[in-house]
């Protein structure tokens, strides 16, 4: 290695973790620098999760270093942060490819590389998995190392929890590296966020001795004046504490903190560490973004960013309509609406900034919480709050709100309870791929009682969705997608709609596509289109998946023979499956040619949003098609295959 | 009070929670006598949860005395452990319904009184419904107190971690009582519980300040014989530990351990901490199944118990079919799959005698993990086992793994691992009532692609199903109800099912029936029945959820024109659901009569099985009176409605 062509670059010359043990610290040092360049070139042209992957370069290095990645099981929590173990495991030549669409995912993934030994992209699944590999190492009686690396924000989900307090009770062989950058995407969040920031220092350590010495002198005489004494207690007890006390009494033997960015530092405690045959946690600070100047000044901005200029770090391009997202649109209503309504407070799990809520904290402090990445206390506490009077707003991607199922089910819908439930990124999100699709969403709900779901066509009917949820005095669930509106004006004291009250966009003779949400205006201009062939096509946007627009559809079926049922969902008992159920009960469905278009039953990788569409022929192209042919088989005056 | 009459019990006086307020110590003692004997009468009468309501007698009346329930607010984790509860906020009259149909819940439900703050049933959401009153409070400007009380079963709960995590961030005034008995439903695990037993003594904190003064020896030098340095240090700390600590680093001020049984002095102390303006957890000791012999000697037995003898404890009486159940049948087998199959591994979250694997546990105690209440972790850990290679049985009642959903669709099913999930009391549980029915799993699982669902009709076919799921290089989910089975012989050697196939289980030429699970043998008997009135009703059974067998379902949609689907789960995107989406989508649906029966859009109250299916009608009597419905109006010669 030390004799590469000097036209060639380290990185180039990696073709497998093995490659990375041979470096030299100085070497380690320049392909740290190559990394960097490689994923700042990368991601500025094609946008990705710049900041926690430009973090973890040095911890990544130091991991490949001291570990036989391969041999030895690593396992990136979320894995937002893999892209330099990308680059170090065969994968440099096809980088480029990135988040595209046949290219690689954004995140580890087992199909795409051996060395990807669990597919990641929700948080704080990393210490349950890595914790299941070191039992099956032992079973099989084989020694290699398992390595669960675990951000600071991850940790505050209860999951991770689950796993440390498990892993700490077996005592298996393994080490979690807490990889501790204070954020979460945004800055993180509660009780243990605060305890992890003091870091264990000799000048502690000696203060700690004074304290303790407080505390033996306050042992609690019950009943005995508990305030004062609890105050005393706790004072004593706070300064005591350490990340490492409580790592420890989780039975992980606790090493840290360690600077994150020293590579032969790292190396040389991960070769000790290996000689402990139990749980370690080693506790390693990081920065995000580290050595790309804009992403350390904003890491919440940079987490995950659309292309930019690598010099100074300014977006590159704007949105080619110029139109506000539905993210924005659905913060810019929750102000509004909050200003004439003060039961209306907003929770965010980790993302005020992604959700479009960091507009509703700014001006409401006091009505905002950010529970961390903590998606079923988020339901359960806005359950608490509806309980009192209040109308919470939960704002959560649908993917992320799968963690919730059971909380919408059991403390939510059970007691009717009035939580609304904002699902952004309903449908296909594009470039995050399988993980990260809000696939799911209408299928997952609309089987809940109690629960009125919705999706609205545009951002205007998003508003107007929200002023209807807010008024309904039970629990609403509205989805919307990922990207931006249509340029539909939103009025700044929206309307509610009557509960499942459709819209007939456009009328027609010759076959009616019933859909809801983002597909509306595809299958509208889909019609338009298909005048040009003769064909009259209309289109009914139902709005509710949940009461649906019974009477109107009805009315519907009994003029259409031919029924097109179109949504950006499983068609696996989503809104398709809700329409068919209902016109079966009604008797409605006889003779009628009927059928449902959206995503079969497969997960579905990463690609543009518009990629995706036209993939699965739910884009205004495919409805096209689908009428067409539909229309062809049969008019609607005449009967079925006439 | 103190002047009733001889011969009125003082708890036939309690009208509300401000009576018992009124009561003398020694009153409060004759009452905690009193609600143990109601208790254990009624329980022994119609079965319930016995051993936690009994733990709790003092602890309740220490609440109802400390505190103004009604305006404070009191959340009771679980709510199994509410009867004491019950029968002190005017349900002393109404108790002998409790569980039965129109009677009672088996837990706290707001519908049912307003002392009932929060409506419960599945474990820890305690914490963070509390924390939501406590920020309603302080946002309407009162200054009532809002309790929760969690076990310390409970607390191993991810969701519990995240909102102690946040409670403590916030710092609003509340209150946790921590109900520690050192169990869950079975012995406790953890690490949590490991160090919860550690109490705070004078020789315990006497010991602590050497241990102390070690830490302080050896403060690490990082990179230098880190091993010796992490033992000593690890050695010290955990000593050190305590439950106060460990809650007052999540900013709790930390008051305990208390003795839950002596109500004099908890009243004092709940006294007390009311002048704190701030999160304050109250560790208190119970014995569960305290005052009843039986139930303190086997807890876990008395957890949730039948009808028994009061005198001895002895189940008063057995099965009327003497039929072993499916959770036996279930985990018999695993025993006898495991014996040949040495990657078969068993999991469960917290109910080893309720999932029927404790005699896996006996068999293959290094196969076997109990991972606490923590569904989530269940699965995720399964899905780690499953990249090494093994075939984790994963064992959780259908209502709790709800808590799982985001784990099984993002951690097993997307990356298409071997992993089994047995869901048992899929479908009605009876008296348990709407928050443990096991109504929605068909619909939660058979969107989430790579996913095998199915439902055995009877115990030899549940076996069969096991053995299919064991040999299937992926993820299975099986549901099976709560109950005995038919009677059928079990083979120690089951043979598998080949995917997708389907059971004719009897011809007919008026109709066919298409059902799965528990439906099967009603409709089997349905059909028999109406022999006698001259129809000829075939009855199919699928087997599988997922993936229909679709030839043999479209060779009888070929042959019959009226088509009935019946299931015990939720109509919307269930199973009926599934098999009229794929009729469709084969175009086999054409001119023929549909029709689905099963659970409606609606929470299922309490009451017997057998009650609830009679009640929805999807008992025999059910099916057969829709199917004569159906044939009347049609014969399958002639055309509909003719």
């Amino acid at each position: 290695m030390s004799h590469a062509p000097m036209n060639k670059t380290l990185l180039s010359q990696i073709k497998e973790p093995a490659d990375v043990k041979r470096l030299s610290v100085e070497q380690l040092e320049t392909l740290a620098g190559e990394i960097r360049a490689t994923i700042i070139t990368q991601v500025s042209g094609h946008g990705g999760h710049l900041a926690p992957s430009l973090g973890v370069v040095e911890l990544t290095l130091a991991l490949f270093s001291a570990y036989d990645i391969g041999t030895d099981k690593l396992v990136w929590d979320v894995g937002h942060q893999a892209y330099a173990h990308k680059l170090l495991t065969g994968r440099v030549d096809q980088f480029h490819t990135l988040r595209q669409k046949g290219g690689l995912s954004g995140f580890p993934r087992p199909e795409e590389s051996p060395f990807d030994h669990f597919g990641v992209g929700h948080s704080s699944t990393s210490i349950s998995a890595a914790l299941g590999m070191a039992m099956a190492r032992d079973l099989k009686g084989e020694d290699n190392d398992v390595i669960a690396v675990i951000g600071d924000g991850s940790l505050t989900a209860g999951l991770a929890f689950e796993g440390l307090n498990q892993a700490g009770d077996l005592g298996r062989k393994m080490v979690v590296v807490l990889n501790d950058n204070e954020m979460s995407i945004s800055k993180n969040v509660g009780a243990l966020s605060q305890f992890l920031s003091r870091k264990m220092t000799t000048p502690f350590l000696q203060r700690l001795k004074s304290d303790v010495e407080g505390l033996l002198g306050g042992i609690p005489k019950i009943g005995d004046d508990l305030a004062g004494y609890a105050k005393r207690y706790g004072d004593s007890v706070k300064s005591f504490f350490t990340p490492g006390i409580l790592f420890e009494a989780f039975h992980f033997t606790y090493v840290g903190p360690l600077d994150g960015h020293n590579t032969p530092l790292m190396i040389k405690v991960f070769n000790e560490i290996k000689k402990l045959d139990k749980p370690v946690l080693v506790h390693v600070m990081t920065k995000k973004g580290k050595g790309y100047e804009p992403a350390e000044s904003d890491p919440t901005h940079f987490h995950g960013v659309g292309t930019f200029i690598p010099e100074t770090g300014l977006a590159s391009k704007f949105s080619a309509s110029g139109l506000p997202s539905y993210t924005e649109i659905f913060g810019a209503t929750l102000c509004n609406l909050a200003e004439r309504d003060d039961k209306i407070l907003a929770i965010t799990a980790a993302m005020p900034e992604g959700t479009g809520t960091e507009c509703f904290r700014q001006n409401y402090p006091e009505r905002f919480v950010d529970v961390g990445i903590c998606e079923q206390h988020a339901v359960t506490f806005a359950a608490g709050l509806a309980t009192q009077g209040y109308k919470p707003a939960v704002a959560i991607y649908s993917t992320f709100l799968q963690r919730a199922y059971d909380q919408i089910v059991h403390d939510v819908c059970l007691q009717n309870l009035n939580v609304n439930l904002f699902l952004d990124r309903g449908g296909l999100v594009g470039e995050d791929g399988a993980t990260h699709h809000g696939a799911f969403d209408l299928s997952y709900l609309r089987h809940i009682p109690n629960l009125v779901v919705m999706a609205p066509k545009d951002e205007a009917e998003l508003a107007r969705m929200m002023a209807t949820a807010f008024e309904y005095d039970g629990p609403c669930a509205i989805r919307y997608p990922r990207g931006t509106g249509v340029g539909a004006e939103v009025s700044k004291t929206p309307q509610k709609i009557a509960l499942s009250e459709g819209e007939l966009m456009r009328d027609g003779s010759d076959a009616v596509v019933i859909t809801i949400g983002s597909r509306v205006y595809p299958a509208v201009e889909a019609a338009m289109e298909l005048e040009e062939v003769g064909l009259d096509i209309a289109v009914f946007n139902t709005r509710f998946v949940k009461p649906l627009p019974e009477e109107h559809i009805l009315e519907l079926a009994g003029r259409f023979n031919i029924i097109l049922m179109v949504e950006e969902n499983a068609l696996a008992g989503g809104f398709g499956s809700a329409v068919m159920e209902f016109l079966n009960a009604a008797g409605a469905s006889d003779g009628k040619t009927i059928k449902r278009l959206g995503i079969p039953d497969e997960f579905i990788e990463h690609g543009t949003q518009k990629e995706l569409r036209a993939l699965l022929g739910i884009d205004k192209n495919g409805i096209k098609k689908t009428l067409k042919a539909l229309c062809t088989g049969r008019t609607n005056d005449s009967s079925k295959k006439a």
